[in-house]
């Protein structure tokens, strides 16, 4: 039994990597050797991290898709058109697949998943989200017989890094982000990251999975680190906690079509919550279920080596699959409601720069009122002679609520500034 | 296809608690119905927490074992002789078991796992170690292709609950044990747990399953709570941690026969390390692996439900094997050698009381020096005008200088007491 390759960057070079090291190990233990037939890449003659065999190497998908002894196909191209026609053409050759592309599944899982029940082969995909965590079969497997409420987490290294820099080193956002630029914890383009956008694909995946559910990255209410300052930092120190981007899916157990809730969105997170000590690159997430309570699952999110762990563990499996000729089984997707935006509720703070003056507070205060939006803290900071900055902590409160009060707060004169807001995690 | 229960104590009943409320869901979901056949009872007639129907219960073991229509046996029956020949008895009989019986699996392991391996069957054990927390499977499948270095953690949530009440109410162990007894999270009969015993044991089975070897209880290094003091934790809080009783288990990449080193101990655990925030009842483990990292797993230890969820999910995966005519795949155990217990060497925290006089201190430092114990730091503390309480942080060294300097103190006329050593957690 032979594997195919396809894409040999910082995972697929570690990868091989792994391979080499302990392919033969792990062959004998499987009673079936694991070893690479085909690498298809994009330039033959790349230096590479770690060092590829010539022969190997292709350019063309059809060497690796229609190579009758490659009966599993490990896809690590990266987003795009061309790697999901490439997994779906290795399932149509009744190939199992294994695959690193949170891009695709966030949006393709279920048809894929399809697909490859049809010709009876796995999709295999822990290395899609967290990293080097067992997440995805942990939820697969472990918890299959668990009904789960709520999945709640950091699953991107790269705003973990950065918001753990603000915090420890008290810089602005830009600052933070131009650091890990240069370390190489940020892309160039950081936007996919910083807006919440990557987070949110991998929690479609993980309430895909957790919940026998249809979650697409479309269905998830996003919101990013943007805008998240230093004072938002000063503030969630008062309050005794820090700032983290979190990835959340609940569902209710009150019926079994209950809708289901998906949210990516900065909070604060108080400091003796597990995940507020979760720093730099690392990712962790919390699991929920009606007869387990709960669990955390930590470890790096990210990283050549790590992610190859688990693309490895998703290959050992499927191997084993393909020799006893079965498959992982999976949860039946239902139809999928989601809780309507308006009905969302939560703890908020809530900041805004104002002309400091007589009356301001009380302008302020009405318009909270007015939505029925219910005050537990309120701090003041003299910014300078003519302005003050004033931060809100809410009660629990629906989130059409608070958008309301931003709204008219932006009509008030004597509002300079609207700060971003924060939720706070229950 | 039925499933046969042994026991049904608080985990039985929680498990078909469980099965009742969900079995017909999980029997969709699967293409198999999960129904229980019999169940053996010692006491036909006792209440239990949750009703059991009165035509499936036996106190015949045979009635389950020779039930054609039973394939899988679930044990429950705790510690003995008797559960050991129940497991072999089922085996013989071709069914897979899932059991959670630590004591047995701890010195059993490798001839019950080839023993299942003969008849093709599996044995599973997810709910022996950690209670809910999916950590078995995770070393067994998705860690399988690692090379696993160090699995360190808190395994028993009686202790840990005790460490926690000293450290929070500033009471001694006698006081914490009384109230962990009312609360019903600590035994009448305490010592297998402050021993350190029942972490030994799940230690056991953790290596066992970790490095792929053949660990037994009695190769674990055990030392136990008792004798843990406020002071201790006095002295843990003034070096910036806490005191946790901490399962580890090593091994070297040096060699594919690196021995092994498996050891239970109280240890000073600093606060910015997840270990120290694990509260109460709850477990904690770090998996160490050369690609992957270091992972964390936490939850509850403990618990009718959590631990009903993991025999839960071993029933499913058992039942997809049964269906599949497959077995999961487990390590060949190699020869274990075990690291030789005057080598080990770590960070430790010496205490004892002395006479308040001049040229103490300079009498029993002459003792670290003799024994080439290298301090890091000393603090004192006046007891009475007559008495002092030292402790000395090592810098690290051989736990067999640390005994052989504790010895040769005991010896001295100026040393009062000598208190218990701690290891400080690297």
């Amino acid at each position: 039994m032979k594997i195919g390759l396809l894409g040999c960057g910082t995972v697929g070079s570690a990868l091989v990597q792994l391979l080499d090291a302990d392919g033969d190990r792990l062959g004998s233990l499987l009673g079936e050797p694991l070893e690479l037939g085909r690498i298809l890449v994009r330039d033959l003659h790349k230096v590479r991290a770690h060092e590829v065999p010539m022969k190997l190497l292709t350019t063309e998908l059809a060497e690796v898709i229609e190579d009758p002894e490659i009966e599993l196909v490990v896809e690590l191209l990266g987003p795009g058109e061309f790697a999901l026609s490439a997994i779906e053409s290795a399932l149509a050759s009744h190939k199992s697949v294994v695959t690193a592309n949170k891009e695709i599944l966030s949006t393709h899982f279920r048809e894929l998943e399809s697909a490859a029940a049809k010709v009876n082969r796995d999709i295999f995909f822990e290395a899609a989200v967290a990293g080097g965590i067992p997440l995805i079969r942990a939820l697969r497997v472990s918890l299959f017989g668990e009904r789960l409420t709520r999945i709640v987490g950091i699953v991107n290294g790269t705003t973990n890094y950065i918001l753990t820099q603000m915090q420890e080193e008290h810089v602005s956002l830009e600052t933070a982000l131009g650091d890990a630029q240069r370390l190489g914890y940020a892309e160039a383009d950081p936007h996919g990251d910083l807006s919440g956008r990557d987070a949110a694909s991998k929690l479609a995946i993980i309430a895909s999975i957790a919940f026998g559910s249809h979650v697409d990255v479309a269905d998830v209410q996003v919101d990013g680190i943007w805008g998240v300052t230093p004072a938002d930092f000063d503030f969630a120190r008062r309050s005794g906690g820090v700032i983290k981007l979190l990835a959340q899916a609940e569902r209710s157990l009150d019926s079994p079509d209950a809708p289901v809730r998906v949210e990516v969105f900065p909070a604060i997170v108080m400091s003796d919550h597990p995940l507020a000590s979760v720093r730099g690159s690392f990712n962790a997430v919390f699991v929920e279920g009606s007869a387990v309570g709960q669990l955390m699952f930590s470890g790096p999110g990210a990283g050549g080596l790590p992610t190859a762990s688990a693309v490895l563990a998703d290959i050992i499996d499927a191997v084993t699959n393909l020799r006893n000729a079965t498959r992982a089984p999976m949860r039946v997707a239902q139809g999928t409601r989601f809780v309507d935006d308006s009905s969302i509720e939560g703890v908020f703070a809530l900041s805004v720069d104002v002309i400091d003056a007589p009356g301001v507070l009380s302008r302020v205060s009405e318009v909270f009122g007015r939505n029925l939006v219910s005050i537990a803290r309120m701090e003041q900071d003299e910014l300078d002679s003519e302005l003050a900055h004033l931060v809100f902590l809410t009660h629990r409160t629906r989130l059409s609520s608070i958008r309301a009060t931003m709204a008219q707060l932006s009509e008030l004169s004597v509002i300079q500034r609207l700060h971003k807001v924060l939720r706070v995690l229950e």
